[in-house]
């Protein structure tokens, strides 16, 4: 029986979604070239003029998840740059996620249980007191709020998903 | 200091959503009264004609999170009746299944962690090996599907809300 852990409740669960807005992107990226989408208008598509667009969307679920994977696990967060303009490069975006989070040893992120945390700087500076308050109050959901958007983005725009893609397995 | 437990990781997360939906849902009632906005045009707004109506993700929602509470505690699933129409009747079964999720004893869910899990029935049905799983691969990512889907709506449509409404507070 799979435990109950800081590790078990992270890292498969970002893993799980990641996989999904992978397999999503491939979705995105066939129904584009099948209907002769311009690629830009799935890819920056906002779903209001002041919303972010779906690279965006895509991009901060992997920050949320590296962060994550890198707070709990007593790490420095890794930079990635937000230069991805095409579905390849968001889908590569995700698997570099997927192997950042598989490079930080478990063992670290179960530790991440009493690790007080702090995110961002200055005025906006979060604190937290364990990385499991981090993880269930912060990091997961804004994890959600911009993963499901994502996929609220390319339905929106007739793309043949469900919530099935969006949930994946694990 | 939190603890880190069955308990911590599920009832205080789906309140602090559901509290934010209650928060987003007052905005949206009073954003429709003083723009004179037939409320039904939120209320039945869906952002692809297959896809489920705001009051439904809200219903769904409130669904996830009732049986969360219900079948982590062992206990019976509440049946809500779909019957809301209003802006006031969506509060009012936020407000229900908040109160229903401090009903169930914290140590009955907190013993959720080892208990065996089935949705549904069946072809349909889902059996999970214990709560934790269910939980963190099931329960959680259909909640945060449907509460970001009911915010991605109203965002849709102008209501004047940001991603500190969805996150809340704890």
């Amino acid at each position: 029986m799979t435990t109950f852990s800081m590790y078990t409740a992270s890292i498969p669960v970002f893993k799980q979604i990641l996989n999904s807005l992978h397999a999503i992107l491939e979705k995105a990226e066939a129904h584009a070239a099948e209907k002769k989408i311009e690629p830009n208008a799935l890819l920056q598509f906002r779903l209001f003029p002041d919303m972010l667009p779906f690279t965006r969307q895509i991009q901060i679920a992997c920050d949320f998840a590296k962060g994550a994977a890198a707070r709990l696990g007593g790490q420095e967060v890794p930079s990635y740059a937000d230069t991805e303009v095409t579905f390849e490069e968001l889908k590569a975006r995700i698997q570099k996620t997927l192997a950042f989070m598989d490079s930080v040893p478990r063992e670290a992120i179960e530790a991440g249980l009493s690790r007080a945390i702090t995110t961002g700087s200055g005025e906006r500076a979060k604190h937290f007191e364990g990385g499991h308050i981090y993880l269930f109050h912060y990091a997961l959901p804004h994890f959600y709020f911009h993963a499901t958007t994502a996929y609220d983005i390319l339905r929106h725009n007739g793309l043949e998903i469900g919530k099935k893609d969006f949930i994946g397995s694990y």
